[in-house]
């Protein structure tokens, strides 16, 4: 099939450029001997996960169970659920999955820890805990100085296993004067960090970080050991915007369908809140993607089903029936919204993957 | 199962609530003799459009193709697609869906209409249309004086019937002195609109128009004989901010729970840009949607699985696994999330809906 015989929209991944983007972290985790656990959020789809697997990856991280479940099917011996497992029947099924890889839980709170040992318990399994920490987010994470704490409760709970430490650096998204800053302060906390878990005699095996923003500086940090990126496999607007990609190296985007001209100055797409999400521009930039054929043009608005491109500023023409591609603010959430994205080398489409993992909620 | 057995994050619908507001609009619609072909964007389930139709409204509207193909399963015998339909492989599946039941499509360009004509010609088929106008929005729909010129060109294609005037009312969001100005302007539009067709002898059998925010004064407007509002069914948020409906007759919210309490003043629940979807409150208000039951409380900032809830202002007490009941922002978008939603009566679980028509973009 060719991408002319697509409808839109429709989410297209140029294959050249995802499979350049995965081996380049692959390359940069190997050469500064960072263990790379791809955060699989991004893309949810466990033939992905099997590819990040075979280019080297020591696992891969989700955010849920649900996801888990799916993401086991990529066949990896290692999988992180970066997020708290609560609940009866999520920890029930969160052991059903330590029953097919090896399960790492990253968590902040005793309350969080003793539901899992109970539950590893009740099931006879062993999951390793990473104990969270706040970098500066200030969303999860206990305080730098609460680690040891959590370390020991986590150390002294039965069918647990103190793994390591984990914090998510979301606070730096871009290499400003502030996100320099930011970056030299999580080098000193990681330190005091690391060091005071190892003096508590609770060595950190992992030391687990990293975000699509910051991996390229990674091995700036000397404690670390892991990272976690998971927007690079595709990148996206935002990236771009962070400094950690370039346009070239974006490998999604939406292909759309210009259906009305009728508003002087402007052209309606036919994709909005439901096609990309409604996500920002990160830094408070103006609209809700970019469109690199038609430079000057702003994807100002969206309502769910239709996209407003003031195309004023472009010199590009456009008529009705015409078809353009965008690229998103943020991947993630876009993916989220798509039953089936297409893999593509130039007119062809290759691939078409179901997003196995979007939607689980329950 | 009781609700108390749902995992979160899970969308809940009140089934009394919901049966309330489909019984207010339908008898509304009644009193004053207006058609009522609501739009089922909004649930996106064959089963709420055939309850929909079973209390008297007199067809069903959809956004797209692949919502039709779901929504015909309702058994309706009427279907609008409020939306231009370009491309062969869609216009082919508009003319099987025209196979089930009669359809009709808004447009607002010669283009639209032209291509429609061809593909309703080579099927066969006969398709209602509306030549859709721009009452202020500045989305689609061509200009006021242009709508003889579309509706002459509609009814002189073959396997066209021009049907009626459509317009979406989507500028006005709010009955603030601005919002009335706007109603009263749409409503000289409409009398000129429709005069100058009739005029024309092209006769506007229907003349469309209504969303879920302006429903409530239809009948002002004495033109209007078609209302599609679509969030009523449930209502939301930034409903209740327009003032079309109160917070006890919100049918839809978020059971998600608290995850982490580690930062001080602040709770996360399990909720974020990939449960709620990241829209914003309308009119520029804060936060991504209200907590009844924490008076104060203020739904801050999200992630794709994160929500940051501000306690400061709240008397509430929090602790990590407790449950919490959120209003979305926007029940459109937050629906299209959702793979299940669940039907509820005070503790029980009496429904379990698949979200059919969602991710349906290809």
């Amino acid at each position: 099939m060719t991408v002319a015989e697509l409808e839109t929209p429709a989410l297209l991944i140029d294959l050249d450029i995802m499979e350049a983007n995965l081996a380049r972290m692959a390359e940069y985790a190997g050469a500064h001997g960072l263990r790379l656990r791809p955060h699989t959020k991004t893309h949810k789809i466990p033939e992905l996960g099997a590819r990040q697997m075979a280019l080297g990856a020591a696992g891969l991280t989700v955010a849920k169970t649900t996801e888990a479940e799916v993401m086991v099917r990529s066949g990896t011996k290692d999988l992180l659920i970066a997020y708290p497992v609560l609940g009866r029947k999520k920890l029930d099924r969160l052991m059903k999955v330590a029953g097919e890889t090896r399960v790492t839980v990253a968590l902040d709170s005793e309350y969080a820890a003793r539901e899992l040992s109970g539950a590893a318990q009740k099931a006879g399994r062993e999951i390793a805990v990473l104990a969270e920490f706040d970098a500066g987010l200030g969303r999860v994470g206990v305080k730098p100085e609460e680690v040891v704490g959590l370390a020991r409760v986590v150390s002294s709970l039965p069918s647990l296993k103190f793994d390591g430490i984990t914090f998510y650096p979301g606070h730096i998204k871009q290499w400003d004067s502030a996100g320099e800053v930011a970056f030299q302060e999580l080098g000193k906390l990681l330190k005091k960090v690391c060091g005071e878990s190892r003096a508590a005699g609770l060595e950190p095996r992992i030391v687990s970080g990293g975000s699509t923003p910051t991996w390229f500086r990674s091995h700036e940090l000397p404690e670390l050991n892991e990272i976690r990126p998971g927007t690079y496999i595709f990148n996206d607007r935002n990236t771009m915007k962070s400094g950690a990609c370039t346009l070239d190296q974006c490998a999604a985007s939406m292909l759309v369908t210009v259906v009305s001209t009728a508003v002087e100055g402007q052209v309606i797409i036919d994709g909005g809140s439901k096609t990309f999400s409604s996500d920002l521009c990160v830094g408070g930039g103006v609209g809700h993607g970019c469109i690199p054929e038609a430079p000057g043009s702003v994807f100002r608005r969206m309502n769910e089903e239709h996209g407003y491109v003031d195309i004023a500023g472009t010199e590009t023409a456009f008529e009705i029936g015409q078809r353009l591609r965008v690229i998103p603010n943020h991947i993630c959430v876009a993916m989220n919204l798509h039953e089936n994205v297409f893999g593509i080398r130039g007119d062809q489409v290759e691939k078409c993957w179901r997003v196995e993992g979007r939607g689980k909620l329950q």
